[in-house]
Formats: structure tokens, sequence, C-alpha cells
């Protein structure tokens, strides 16, 4: 597996990119783009004139605009990097602007929802390929993002059946050339498998640190103190973007309820085994676990350092 | 806050120093007490023979027996590293060779058990200072120890009323010298912060990679490689060890049931809030709690790089 981006291409993947929402992922993208020539024009398109004016500063477009009609303008390919309940109105304004030909994709969490949002808003001519970049930090704005972010992730692609298989070929060039591997699946497969691995780990790392800053017996100050103990590991993705996360959980509903029954199903066991002092369940319990760790870090999608390679054995001592 | 370990003491904080169990922590502690000079020799007890062998190999320490009463005949201090379920029997055992004046510790996640379990084996004259390094990784055995383990992490004595001050610095000092900030509190308020900010966070991993793991509409595998939009996270402390979680929970159950019923209830609400749409909820929820790892941040308790730093921004472009 790769660990760096390889050379720019030969030839751009697209010759004039829009990309709406210059945060953590969209931000991203502009600087893989030009870094990677996966783009000959990069449009920055953001509501807000701070960022504009940041994007600007840091030099990751060719253009900088705050109006959608007028940035997706003779675009080949547009992106959409808004949180998940902002695509459809989005989408409302970037449609009289749009050209014959040109790809619209996103890169939200949840893909049933964007469908229903954007979808009627695609003119005859124009392709849809709805995209997930599997990555991110718990980081938000403009100067978070990296050029590396999506190098050895996955992205899944939701392209409606019978999409022109041209505009999905170069979808996954684009984000190949980001240095991310593509896999495609419907909408609402996807919506489970996230709900899983990404929209449950938040709500329930989110909860952890609310209960945590609730109590009247322990202090917050030893709650901070004692963190690594384990505590610490949740407040990393209960410190990501708000806005990005309620509109994921307003519209992932059904399958985040879903995962979320049998997460509540499953620690009613677990709690009843302490309970009763069962401690033949608990040890079969947290022994099965250890196999999904091996396998993450075979395939590469963390490292295998300890802790998260935070403190290095030997480095700082 | 220093960043390595400071030079040897010129003084040994021990003359004799015994440590049983020579897995994650106590084979720190031994590479720890090497390096500062916090003892003069080293006694290494294990209860198994490939452990004492490649203490033996890794020249972990000055002596290697396999003899509880033996091994910590004429030792100043006598550290258990040993789970918490296994700490009365090995109390027992050592009992008949504890000398006059030693000091007894212990580094277990678990205070008010350990003190009940192994009070009633000290004998007169004999000094119990019980300690919790809050420190670890998710990785087990005497190969998973190193000498910064304990470096700018906290380690609470909870020392029984009355205890020998001298006894009680003694202690401190040793910490103190393999990097570590003390701090003493009751055995009660222990359980219940450490309920809190280490044996929650551990079941509620162990439960969500659990529930992961049983799902039949999304196949393991996807589980694994879309590991990174949060899950991935979770893994990494439901891989820690089976059995020395086990005895956390059976041994701290009370606190430990307490906070899960609070954990519960505040996920109930958010349960509640998404589904009836209540967006404001989740957003003022999920802004709360971003303070939080600020403050961790800023007292040194966790790294400030995104991503926990595994993904250097610059450094592997």
């Amino acid at each position: 597996m790769p660990d760096r981006l390889g050379p720019p291409l030969t030839t751009p993947v697209f010759d004039r990119l829009a990309l709406i929402g210059l945060g953590l992922i969209g931000s991203s993208l502009a600087r893989v783009a030009r870094q990677k020539n996966l783009a000959r024009h990069i449009v920055a398109i953001d509501a807000s004139e701070d960022v504009r004016s940041r994007v600007s500063e840091l030099k990751l477009a060719d253009t900088v605009t705050g109006d959608v009609t007028d940035g997706v303008r003779n675009a080949d390919c547009v992106i959409l990097c808004v949180p998940v309940g902002a695509c459809g109105s989005v989408a409302e304004a970037m449609q009289a602007g749009l050209k014959q030909g040109a790809i619209i994709s996103d890169v939200g969490s949840v893909k049933g929802s964007i469908v229903a949002q954007v979808e009627p808003y695609i003119p005859e001519g124009v392709h849809f390929v709805p995209a997930h970049p599997v990555a991110g930090t718990e980081q938000s704005g403009p100067d978070a993002g990296f050029p590396t972010l999506f190098l050895n992730r996955w992205c899944i692609l939701t392209p409606p059946e019978g999409q022109d298989p041209q505009a999905v070929a170069r979808t996954r060039a684009f984000w190949e050339g980001a240095g991310s591997m593509v896999e495609e699946m419907s909408p609402a497969h996807h919506d489970l498998v996230l709900a899983i691995t990404s929209h449950l780990p938040h709500l329930i790392a989110y909860n952890i640190v609310g209960t945590a800053a609730d109590l009247e017996a322990v202090t917050q100050s030893e709650v901070i103190k004692f963190s690594a103990g384990g505590f610490r590991d949740f407040t990393r993705i209960a410190a990501s973007d708000p806005t990005m996360w309620r509109d994921v959980f307003l519209n992932n509903k059904d399958a985040v309820l879903e995962m979320l029954g049998r997460f509540t199903e499953d620690l009613s066991a677990l709690q009843r085994a302490i309970r009763y002092g069962d401690g033949e369940a608990l040890f079969n319990h947290f022994t099965r676990t250890r196999a999904i760790r091996r396998s993450i870090i075979e395939i590469g999608q963390d490292s295998a350092a300890p802790d998260f390679g935070r403190q290095p054995k030997n480095g700082n001592q």
C-alpha cells in the first residue's frame, strides 16, 4: 500500500472542478487536486466570507466566489462538500449554472437522503454520482485540510442504476488520483454500513463525554486528569463538527436507530453479566473482539503502533 | 511538562524491589526502575515459565523466579502487577516472606476490592500503599513494556488512613522517579473516578465491537474496510487484555453499574432526539462536548495533533 501520493497526472481528470464548501474535506480536495493535477482549473465556492478570504490567502483555488450558480458555470465536475442538511438548497442554487455533461458529486456521510434531496435538481444530460470518502479528522475549516487525507482510505460511490458508465469511471479516476480505493454500493446499503462503522461510534462518543461532564461525585477536572485510562479516546471524535453530525443523525435516522437498538441490547447483556458476576461471559466477549482489531491493522486502516503511536516506545526516553 | 525521563537518581528509592507479574505494566516498571536507578536490585516474579524466560532474555531483572514467598524475601518494596482477581492469592503467598518495614504496593485498576483482598495478609510492621498508574496500551506481555509508559501520566495512591507517612512518601518518590504525577484519594473515590474515565469506556468499546461483529446485513469485511469513519478508534481499547478487564468489571461492579445507568439514560435522550428529529437538542449536546477535549489537550493528557497524529499532515506527501 503506497504511503505517499504519487506524481501528478499528465492529463487532468477534469478541466474545470468546482468545490462547494471549503471545510476540512473541500479544502483537502482542493489541495490534492492541485498537487496531483486532478483538475486544470479549481473553483472554490463558499457562502462564508471568512472562509473565502482564507481560501484566497492559502491559494487553494484559481477562482473563489460566493455565488453558487455562477461558480459552477462551465464546470466539468461539481462536488458538494457542505453538511448533509444543506445539500438540497445548494443543489437548487446550482441548477441554473450547470453545463450539459457535467458530473455532480458530493462527499456526504449519508447517501439515501442526499440522493433524495439532490436528484430532483439534476437537469437532463447532467450526471449524478454520489460519493463518500471514509476519511476525516476531528478538526474543521479550510486550515484543517491536507492533501493526504484520502490516501489509502476508501471512497464509496453510490451511482443511481443506469448512470452513464463514463461519468462513474471519471469520478472513480478522480478519487483514485486522490489516493483512495473505490467501492460501489447502493445508497441504502451504504447508510447501513456507515451507521455501524461511523455514525453509532460518534453518537456513543458524544454521549459518554456528556455523561462524564454531568457527574456530581466526580469533578470535571478529575475526568480530564485521569482521561488516559480510555476516556480521552472518545473525546477525540466527540470534538467533531456539531453541524455536520446533527445532519448525519437527522438524515440517517432509521439505520442509526436500528444499530442503536442492537447496541443497547448487547450492552444490557454485558450489564447483566457484571451484575451477576458472570466472569466467563465477560471473558468470552472480550476475547472475540481482539480479532477485529488485528484485521483492521492488517489491511492498513489503522496504525499497528500501540496507543495509535501517540507515545513513541523508543522515541522520547 | 518534561517529554523525556530525567537522569538516573544518585541514590535508589529502594534497595531491593520485587515485581510480581511481568506483563505490560510490570515489565515497564522493571525497565524504568533500571534506567532511572529507582532500585539497586530488581527481582522479577512470574508464575509463567514463558514469561520468566523472556524476562531473562530481555535482562529486565537481576533475579528471576517463580516462587513468590522466596522472591519477596528481603525486598524493601513489593509491587503486585497481576490482574485484580489474582491479588488476594498472591498476597497470601507472599505473606511468609515479607520483611519488617517493607512496602507493599500494586498497580490495579480497582482499589476498593484490592484493599479488601490484600489487607488481611499484610503482617504487622509492613506498610500497604495501594497505587494505580493511569497508563497503558492495548498490548500485553513482557515485550510490550517500555520505560516511558508512565511519563507525564497520573499515578493515584490510596493509602489507608493513618498509614506511615514515610512509606507513602517513598512510594510517591518511586512513581515520580518513573516520570509520573502523583495524587492521593480514597479507594472508594478512585473507583468512582475510574469507572467513568476508564472502565465504562472499555465496556462501551468492547460492546460496540461485539455488536458490529454480529450483524447479518453488514459483512465483517465491510466493518473492517470502512472502520476509519470512527469505529477503528473503539477497536483499540477493545483489544485490551480480556483477563485484566474481566477482573476489573467483577471487582468494581457497583461503580460501573452506576455509571452505566447514567450513560444509558443519556443515550435514551439522544435516541429520542434522533427519533423525533430534534436537531437543536443534538446540536447543543454535540457542542458542549468539544470543551472537554480541549482541556485534555491543554493539560498534556493527549496529543493536539488531529487524528491522534496517526497521519502526519505534512509528513507523508
